[in-house]
């Protein structure tokens, strides 16, 4: 029988254990998990996201083939220097952090030459915490990186690239630096982007009035500002430069919509500029990701960048603006 | 019979129809409809949303005692000017503009003394257009923001009220420039915000890898990038102050956020930024909206900000913090 240790038993720790439960009966591998707050490892294990729970880490690896670290990032350094000593020799050591560089650093630093450490990351999540939202189906057709160190072996890096696949995911190879500042732009910028924007309104005077206008739009832009606070902190520490680059280039971008609506002649551009932002998402949720060859990317369904801008409904567009350009006072804006 | 006409007949149009329509049958009201693009009226008819197409706005609005104008907005001003010498005595109209101060003015220059205007704006809506997306149900439970001219008289707000009310919208007054400034906050921000974050990653070179990795957590904080093209630029163009403002304060607002991120020593504020914003979130998301009591304001379902902050769990935190403050390498961060 093999033994899964899942040190961190949240909702990504017990959804992975609900998940390989899933794929094999307990005579076959044998769930172990432990958490530093035993409530949310009671959580799991009435979820049976995990067979039984262990008193600390260190009894939770004892006779591991297969350690998830799933704690928030910090708390992996911690769980690392206590669980080294115990490690089986050949056991293969994951992790599911948000960020790479640290954990990769503290990995190389902490753990025995004996394992074998090969990092991960399941792009897949809720703003919910905790067991009680676990769902083996959280990481199907997500991405899930894979971030091997050079001691691993093949068939270690081939033990977690089966067991992200297995539970529905597409393992993708990366170095830990691309993957932080990838994540950086499309996890951390947007999970602060919404904090920002939540934080401002929620302050505003008028924030009574506000809230209740706020509607399906708001509660989607903001949705991250729920995320769970030490996972926030965790990720923005270990993260610290590529975020700062990526929100300071977020700023001129608002910057630069702020300077195109103040020209009052850019009528046209602006129209342009949106009729571009929907025609580019539009593809983007139509499934237009990674490196898509010319001719494909032409083929979008439904839609043509050409019937927008060649077609009746710009040039009416045009028109109007143009009527209303001559008929508004001129007074009434400052 | 009372005849209702409904001029623009995409999403929120075809929504309004299907909705009259569950309320009352053929031999109470008729309704038909206009749209300047006769494939928008034809998917509208197909839906059963009009019972009838007409050949112009102004055919539709003969003999109807309420005219609902759900045009985008800089349409709205044609629409009135074409149909202002045809309505019935007596008739009240309304639109469905995402802003009310241009609107209102329109009204008060182009629309008969004969007619009540009384303006509205539904806060509901989804990123996708047209009348195949219609769904009666699309106002259920949402505010509907009802904006009288002095002129209109006590029958015809009640009118728009009930009207409303029997779509399952929850109504409230608001004057024109309260709205508008409201709106820039809760609903263009965001939607300015979703674009400024969208465009950028996009146009990084880096996008092939980063929409790979983008998950639920990016498609939401960007999904109003999928706004309609009219609408967002009517939208800028009809609140282009108010927009502007909220843009700037959007900015200081990342701004301030870059600054708490580059303060090495600021890990324990950052923690407890992060906490606060998940605390009001929550509670925003459990439906802590509108002007609240003191001592409701406390009584947060399962959560308390005491707890958070007192409890084991910050002080554990903060202790990792510390452990971490020691042992990482200064050199390591720039």
């Amino acid at each position: 029988m093999t033994r899964v240790a899942i040190i961190g038993t949240g909702l990504i720790g017990a959804s992975i254990g609900l998940g390989l439960r899933e794929q094999a009966d307990k005579k076959t591998i044998e769930i172990v998990g432990y958490d530093r707050n035993s409530q949310r490892a009671r959580a799991a294990e009435r979820r049976d996201a995990i067979d039984k729970r262990e008193n600390s880490a260190l009894a939770a690896v004892a006779d591991a083939s297969l350690v998830v670290i799933s704690t928030p990032i910090l708390a992996m350094r911690e769980v690392m220097q206590e669980i080294s000593s115990t490690l089986m020799p050949g056991a293969v050591v994951t992790d599911t952090g948000s960020t790479k560089g640290e954990v990769m650093g503290w990995a190389r630093e902490l753990l025995p030459d004996r394992v074998h450490f090969v990092g991960g990351h399941p792009m897949a999540g809720k703003t919910e915490v905790g067991a009680d939202h676990a769902d083996p189906k959280l990481f199907d057709g997500a991405r899930w990186v894979v971030v091997p160190t050079r001691q691993a072996s093949q068939a270690a890096v081939e033990t977690v690239t089966g067991f992200a696949a297995g539970l529905g995911a597409r393992p993708m190879f990366m170095d830990p630096d691309e993957h932080d500042a990838y994540v950086a732009a499309v996890s951390h910028l947007p999970m602060l982007a919404a904090g920002a924007l939540f934080r401002l309104t929620h302050d505003s005077e008028a924030w009574p009035e506000l809230s209740m206008l706020a509607s399906s739009g708001f509660r989607d832009t903001t949705r991250l500002a729920g995320t769970d606070e030490q996972m926030a902190h965790d990720i923005a520490l270990t993260n610290r430069d590529q975020v700062i680059h990526w929100l300071q280039r977020y700023r001129g971008a608002i910057y630069n919509l702020e300077d195109q609506l103040s020209n009052l002649e850019g009528d046209e551009e602006l129209l342009e500029w949106f009729a571009k932002l929907n025609f580019d998402y539009l593809g983007f949720k139509e499934g237009q990701i990674g490196r898509v060859e010319i001719d494909q990317q032409r083929e979008l369904p439904d839609i043509s960048i050409t019937d927008m801008f060649m077609g009746g409904a710009l040039a009416d567009r045009l028109r109007q603006l143009t009527d209303r350009a001559r008929e508004t006072d001129p007074n009434r804006r400052r």
